[in-house]
């Protein structure tokens, strides 16, 4: 049984006791149920199993990459497509992803299956199977990881005084497509100096200066799945402060690491590392959630941030990525990719975290 | 007055007589209206002004980026935040984008507004106004179509037998990056030989071989705004049947191009197109609509499709895109950016669309 057949196995035990069919709307969700990589389709599922419906342009990538599911090929919006099926059909009530299919879209759905047909959104049950990997997806997301921490050693060689931010981003993604990446997963961050304080500062025109800090974020997608890591450096010789400041948020990291595991509420991660930067002056420069799942898209389920008490399971794969951000000055971020298993994690990202001077 | 403003004033005229508030959720309409880039963020317009909501990780940048909004910075989801500002107003109709919202985010609006107030969804009057650009939007879609063409003429010198459809494409998109470009419009495709029959096919390790089609689609980001550029090459001395298609879609570009001004139905254009295809047997190859509106997305107002009646106006900035496509075999596919005008179209692409043999 391939992959695809047993997620959308899976998913219709989750979806289908809440309706007789359920429309799949997400595109990362489509491609975690059946294996179909375009760019454009709405997937039906049924007691009788999957329909796929692509407009025509996608015929020939659907037949090479679809067998978990019937593929149909119609002109015209499939959304339009799939609800004159679904008329066809018996249906007394029809799910669908209320965080995924615009209010336009539903009311599209309303007028086509007309008002017999009850309308159910609700979160995705994909999603909810998505935010515990397989092995196959862990190996995925591992080889995307080792293709950014390589290509970040290659390139810290080029990390000197008078270099542009852009340079360093531009060369980071060129190494990454070169390398298999089909996109970077973000926008590669590369920002130094009083630049650093900002969390998405993006790469600039800035050249690199004496005594900065420098942030270096960055991920691929390798076979559609995800990659994110963060390190800072320093070029030149930092203060005792600038030190202490690295320090907190390195501990932080740390102190995140080694509470989550199964079971542990997501939001006690983040509690554990806005402690240690609470505890140490930084905690108002901690201006963003500790972590983040990530697979086939770079923001997934589990979110580690404030009060969030959906628990940790083992399969879940997050990243860690605590930061301090001193408005005016400069910010540290330092970021890995861990799997969640029983007693703990396991680190993905094959690089030290200790401060690297340049 | 900044442009900004002057958009949120006309926004205001078209939203608000249908609505006491308007929320605007989607990105690059809220770029388009306050001037900010990031992530995360709603704007709500009222007979009053702006309000833009935005979580603290945002805060220096919106202070950086926009002046035309108050900017309100305050932890949680910003619809939810926008949510309780709205609740404290005395509204009793309130607009949104009905196909940029969630079901599940206009039910999250619902429970806290309450039954007294009206949830109106409608296409966003932001996109309306999008479709025609004023000339500072032209001039730097201008720029962005320039640095395409740029980047496509440096690279064609490394178009030789043997060379892998991915080094190319990953040479294309660092020199776009170098060039200033935020990233690709959209993941740069160059596909030779049967893989130019499949019209969104992306680079892959295939080797450029002899006597093949190589089609070049791509595009930049640069300064918000988006450029798309196909030219289809060939390598070695092409049969006359292939030159046969490749004038086929030349002819078809030309005659879209020569029938496309403001006041034609964008449909027509689309047909124009498609008629001269036809008439050479290839109308079952083109599997795609002519064209599309680009601007701060990639694909914006107005679509150039079979049976769309929209008609085209003055300061549309539109692709036109005819392709021939033979499975097994080879396809062509030729693309230029132009600017509409009262009296026909200007086109922005400063390149031949001659077959290229290399």
């Amino acid at each position: 049984m391939t992959p695809e057949l047993t997620r959308l196995r899976r998913f219709a035990r989750l979806a289908l006791p809440q309706a007789d069919a359920f429309l799949v709307s997400h595109l990362p969700n489509i491609r975690y149920l059946t294996g179909f990589t375009g760019g454009t389709a709405v997937l039906v599922v049924t007691s009788q199993g999957a329909e796929l419906f692509v407009p025509p342009l996608y015929r020939e990538q659907a037949r090479l990459e679809v067998a978990a599911a019937r593929v149909r090929t119609e002109r015209g919006d499939p959304l339009v497509v799939a609800s004159s099926w679904l008329r066809r059909r018996r249906l007394r009530r029809l799910g669908f992803e209320d965080q995924r299919l615009a209010a336009g879209q539903v009311e599209t759905l309303r007028r086509a299956l007309g008002p017999a047909v009850k309308l159910a959104g609700m979160s995705s049950p994909a999603e909810e199977l998505r935010a515990v990997k397989d092995a196959s997806e862990i190996a995925r997301i591992r080889a995307a990881v080792d293709l950014g921490a390589r290509v970040f050693e290659q390139v810290l060689p080029l990390v000197r005084l008078g270099v542009r931010e852009l340079d360093l981003a531009a060369e980071i993604e060129y190494r990454m497509k070169q390398g298999g990446a089909r996109a970077p997963a973000f926008e590669t961050i590369v920002a130094s100096g009083p630049r650093s304080a900002l969390p998405h500062g993006r790469a600039s025109l800035k050249r690199l200066a004496k005594n900065e800090f420098v942030i270096f974020d960055l991920g691929a997608i390798l076979c559609g799945y995800h990659s994110d890591m963060t390190r800072t450096v320093y070029l030149g010789v930092p203060s005792a402060r600038e030190k202490k400041t690295y320090r907190a948020v390195r501990d932080a990291l740390e102190r995140a690491r080694a509470t989550a595991r199964a079971g542990v509420p997501a939001g006690r991660v983040d509690a554990a590392a806005r402690q240690v930067l609470t505890r140490r002056g930084y905690g108002r420069y901690f201006v963003h959630s500790t972590g983040h799942g990530l697979g086939l898209e770079i923001h997934e389920e589990p979110r580690l941030a404030r009060g969030v008490v959906t628990r940790l399971e083992a399969g879940n794969v997050i990243t860690l990525e605590p930061g301090a951000y001193l408005p005016g000055q400069g910010g540290v971020r330092i970021e890995d990719v861990a799997v969640v298993h029983r007693h703990g994690v396991e680190t993905l990202t094959p690089l030290s975290t200790e401060l690297l001077c340049l």
